[in-house]
């Protein structure tokens, strides 16, 4: 029979076990261009809290009465496919089943001489390509510079902290439990992790950053995300890929953790927000007087000044620009312009 | 004499005329390695306001009793400085007076060949630096992408807008004034404008942005970040070089335009906050099994397992995941794996 765990309601906050209900079926017979596998491993994703809400994001939602949806590591059972033979190990969106039918497609092979399979839905799967992209592509971590990580004893965190480290990063894991703190620290090698659980975990932090934060791996938001952000130095970068703690929230919450709905769209939408200030780029100068000063001349583009006569006006001009008053750019005429007629 | 404008007191909230000192001393003499400089134009810009304020910020803040910071376009009066004539034109930290001394530390050269002097304190300065990089550099616009220009009649936005348009995107602004939001599309060619005190703005916008936002230039904050957010687009960036809106808060605001802390430090510390999901970044997967497969296989890389046998236990599993009682990369043993002894 296949085993079977269907989405039974939707939770409003915290799932429970109401929201599943168990099933068997009979095994699906694999039609032309398709082959049966077995799972052998089947992965639980903090991610998949988000498939059970009828909310639009990255990946649709489950319906009503299907298997949960989440990725597996399995065994080609019978194969009316080309290119999979049985016996062959596969990962693939097996959802939560002993048995699925696939049609190859997004479907890729793993080799057990590589690693154990199990690492197909693990440091070898999307676990491993979040940390490494994460990390490596989008936080870029410097040599030398601290990196924090939160979950930092979870599938992806474990990774995050320990590409850092060969990076030459000080890596400070952030965790829920002595034993997982002293297990990020002696078994992989963080240079320091601190429990969030701790009363004096803001304190605990600060002490092992005490250069500050170049990257924050944000992979749980709440208090977790608030202790470490009034921390982030200048041009530190946060890589967002989680935000477990806002999963089971129902609606803005009060108190520190603001703006769930913020950063869920910032995540699901991949934005990039970035604070920039004008004199970091002062390399483009004369390429801004090269361009901006062509295209003027050329007639392609245009400016308008609001000139205020005399510096006794600028107080009263100032506070008028603050209200938006002014049309154009702003400026003080304080002395006579000779080269203007 | 020296006419001056003083920093008198430091404004809670909105400022006020007398948080300024008019002042008149004498003309300074410029000493050995110095010039004296007779202001033309003085510029007022937003970031000011944030001067006058005694918190850290990317700038020191102007101390009690000093000119009022900012730049300026002069004329070089005598100068005791190699480089520098008399007759010369610079921008310069002038302050808010009408004669100032220079080592010529900062000082940049303006030659009214090229443009009106008073570009050098607008589209070819500070403004327009702004505008350029903020737009070409972090925002990288595309062809035939929406780009929505807060403050759009502005000094930066307007500039903003038609780079915008020269890269070949469609651009809305967003101004305070049917007088604006007709020279934003008439004089500057942007191709809608939208007043943010319409009371159908929402709507206005939307419907300018029928294919979504791709580039939202923030320059302002408040209720325009708020109604541009929500039509965000994936991949879409936020180049945020200002929050007018914010500037004269005092706390975190209630109602939609929340965090302005946040912003305000996202900004100051030029932070990146990107948003990304592992499928983003599938290419890179050849590399996480090359590189993550070797670090394993060295021994660099450790990775821990939390096998819950039996797939019936998955939703418990999982509801464990959420609350973090997993320790490690969690999986269901949903049946024998011949790989593993």
């Amino acid at each position: 029979m296949n085993k079977q765990w269907l989405l039974k309601s939707r939770p409003h906050g915290e799932p429970t076990l109401d929201n599943f209900e168990y099933a068997e079926t009979p095994v699906p017979e694999p039609g032309e261009g398709q082959m049966l596998l077995k799972t052998i491993y089947m992965s639980l994703d903090p991610y998949m809290r988000g498939r059970m809400n009828d909310t639009k994001s990255y990946a649709a939602s489950a319906q009503l009465g299907d298997p949960m949806s989440g990725t597996g590591v399995s065994v080609v059972v019978k194969s009316n496919l080309d290119g999979f033979a049985e016996g062959e190990y596969v990962v693939s969106q097996t959802c939560w089943q002993s048995h699925s039918l696939s049609d190859g497609q997004g479907v890729m092979k793993v080799d057990p001489k590589n690693a154990p399979i199990s690492t197909g839905v693990g440091i070898l799967g999307m676990p491993g390509l979040t940390a490494y992209a994460g990390l490596l592509d989008i936080g870029k971590p410097k040599e030398g510079e601290t990196v924090v990580v939160s979950a930092a004893s979870g599938a992806v965190g474990s990774i995050v902290g320990q590409i850092a480290k060969i990076k030459g990063c000080k890596v400070v894991g952030v965790a829920g439990s002595p034993e997982k703190c002293a297990y990020v620290v002696d078994e992989l090698g963080f240079d320091e992790c601190v429990n969030y659980k701790d009363a004096d975990f803001a304190q605990k932090l600060a002490a092992a950053c005490d250069k500050g934060v170049d990257i924050y791996f944000e992979n749980v938001g709440g208090i977790v995300f608030d202790t470490v952000f009034p921390l982030m130095n200048d041009f530190s970068r946060i890589p967002l890929c989680g935000r477990i703690a806002n999963y089971n929230m129902t609606g803005d919450p009060e108190g520190p953790n603001k703006l769930p709905a913020f950063f869920g769209q910032m995540l699901v939408k991949r934005i990039m927000l970035r604070g920039f200030i004008s004199f970091d780029h002062y390399d483009r100068f004369p390429d801004v007087v090269r361009d901006l000063g062509g295209w003027i001349r050329e007639g392609k583009v245009k400016y308008k000044e609001d000139i205020v006569q005399g510096i006794e006006n600028a107080p009263e001009a100032f506070l008028g620009l603050l209200k938006g008053k002014n049309f154009g750019k702003l400026l003080v005429q304080v002395s006579d312009d000779p080269t203007r007629s």
